[in-house]
């Protein structure tokens, strides 16, 4: 580890590259002949391959779960303080895996990859992938890493429905899933919102359907526009009361449409810098995996048909003040387990921070992330 | 009353048009030197001119409140199942009013207007107008019209909150205030939504800085976006949920961005056809003046101190599942008037239609308005 980050960090991480050279056919019929994964891993894997923890990202995430790129990064992976030595998911017991998800903007096959028919960006051509389809690529990098079952696979948001997925889809691969403010499938209030968001960057004058690579254009309105909206969304109207107010940044009205209110200019921010680092394409991408996915589809919308598939023991998780995915929307998962007679435990955390809380140190929460790793019996922590 | 029409209906009403010569100073500073408001009006004044009602729209609404502008027209106003003979609001009883607001964009003074200093629409260059302005300019109608006080001030949202600016700034003139669905001033959120709606309005290619209309063009994607959301803002997840569900319109999923379910496609139908009847400038005005309401303001924020100048009697009245001005608000509204020691009667609704609601022919909530509207003492039923 690098001095100068805290002692309780993974420090210096290197994203690493996976090949898969056997060709993926995905849900909606599309084969990829190859592609590549790129992730990170912290802890190291024990001789027994029983220690793997998989950590799947949300919408806008990425593989950079933790840890530090360089020495003088301002700042950590997105779930720094929840993984590394001493941490709840405790990476002097675990060894985790955080992929960069197929379709992504950060590294691995997506949109921005070269599409070999071509030559050129796969932009729109890029197929739309399925909360399935990631669980099987995931499982392809498990076997090329030598895990034949994860201790557990966590997520929050869509990481939390890849989690349901995957103790659906490989019950023998799954020991626990920690499925955290998730939902079993999208509201019509969430589609709602999705498709705000799609709207607004496929009507952007610099989308050109999508291939605005070949424009030298970037749609940035309409992907600010996604981004403040999902901003709103992922924070409860409390907590944006007691953190923007009304407060006025002039102190005074203006009468005119520049910034005025504080939080005015909190969503401008947000929206300016994602347009920085996130793709257009795979925003709609990711929006339209949410929207699909219904783990209870091919069980005739029966969910406890599907998870009694599952062998893996549960743990969900949901945030109180969290609207876009409401507790009552994590209790509809632990209903259908408990219809299953799957093993579940469910915690409702107090925070008034909205969605957003499974991103934050929130005390209970941690403890409980904590207090359940911990009770998860390793062969050696020996490699 | 022209054969065709429901016996309750209005029938057919011819919208009429008031100039004002005499100079109005907005709260912003700039002085209209003339303006126009187009209104309509429904029953008869009597002759103790004291059973005229205002009625005061909201956000997207005008001056077509009740019955129809033609023997074909397939829809009367926006509230004529609330304003007719017979109806909550009685028109045997009550002579009507309703104007398009001032900055409007159905006939009254706003945008659209030529501006005299260049002979082109105002377009961008109208003044933000606020409640306080409205309520001052249709005070002057009130003039025009011989009615020294309303029998009531009503409306639903935005016109909720001029009802209660109405009873705060001319306690002589307001006898009943009627606010429905309000709320004291927009929470956090709200001004959230409405920031990215105006952002959306005014980043697309088409606005050019909001003289379109020089360029024959129209911000139609901006526009369409801005309702998109106001829709979902205006139902609840609920309503959403048992009118759209997770229904796919072709019955299977298609991995694209076509409208697939059949919450898209009434979205999608609400904006563009939002698009063919708004203006874009007037949108933005609208949603800043809501963003600015505060009666509060100027009594350091004690909205008792405000409502502490009102003499009218006040129904405030709410609906369970609004979540855009929750129930919560209008407590917000009924503690300030208790605490001021003003005659209040407050009725929260169940109903599961969201906001919407104080648009809808919700049994109970129109039972209560027309007891109250019944319970005014008038003068006398002859003009």
């Amino acid at each position: 580890m690098s001095a100068g980050f805290p002692a309780n960090s993974v420090g210096l991480v290197v994203p690493q590259r996976q090949h898969f050279e056997a060709p993926l056919t995905l849900e909606c019929g599309v084969t990829l002949e190859r592609f590549e994964l790129v992730y990170e891993t912290y802890g190291r894997l024990n001789a027994a391959r029983d220690n793997a923890v998989l950590i799947c990202h949300a919408l806008s995430g990425d593989h950079h779960a933790a840890g530090y790129h360089a020495a003088d990064d301002r700042r950590p992976g997105w779930w720094d303080n929840c993984i590394g030595p001493g941490r709840p998911v405790d990476t002097n017991r675990f060894f985790v895996v955080c992929p960069n998800n197929l379709g992504g903007c950060a590294g691995s096959t997506g949109p921005l990859s070269e599409n070999p028919a071509t030559g050129r960006p796969f932009g729109p051509d890029f197929p739309i992938v399925t909360v399935r389809d990631w669980v099987e690529s995931q499982a392809r990098l498990a076997d090329a890493l030598g895990i034949p079952s994860w201790a557990a696979v966590l997520g929050g948001s869509l990481g939390g429905m890849q989690a349901l997925q995957w103790a659906i889809d490989y019950p023998d691969r799954v020991r626990h899933a920690v499925v955290i403010a998730a939902a079993p499938k999208l509201s019509t209030q969430n589609i709602a919102f999705n498709e705000v968001a799609r709207h607004a960057i496929r009507s952007d004058a610099n989308f050109h359907g999508g291939r605005y690579f070949d424009h030298d254009a970037v749609p940035e309105h309409g992907l600010m526009l996604a981004r403040m909206l999902g901003h709103i969304t992922y924070l409860s109207d409390d907590v944006l009361m007691s953190r923007f107010g009304r407060e006025l940044r002039d102190g005074k009205i203006g009468f005119g449409y520049d910034v005025e209110f504080q939080i005015e200019s909190y969503l401008r921010h947000q929206g300016e810098s994602f347009v920085k680092r996130f793709d257009a394409n795979t925003y709609l991408l990711m929006t339209r995996s949410l929207d699909y996915f219904d783990p209870s589809r091919e069980f005739n919308g029966n969910l406890a048909a599907a998870v009694a598939r599952a062998s893996a023991k549960f743990l969900v998780v949901s945030f109180s003040s969290d609207w876009r995915f409401s507790p009552a929307r994590s209790r509809e998962i632990v209903r259908a387990l408990l219809d299953a007679d799957r093993d579940v435990s469910y915690v409702e955390i107090e925070s008034e921070q909205g969605h957003d809380s499974f991103l934050l140190e929130v005390p209970l929460y941690h403890r409980v992330l904590r207090t359940y790793f911990q009770g998860m019996p390793l062969s050696s922590l020996e490699p």
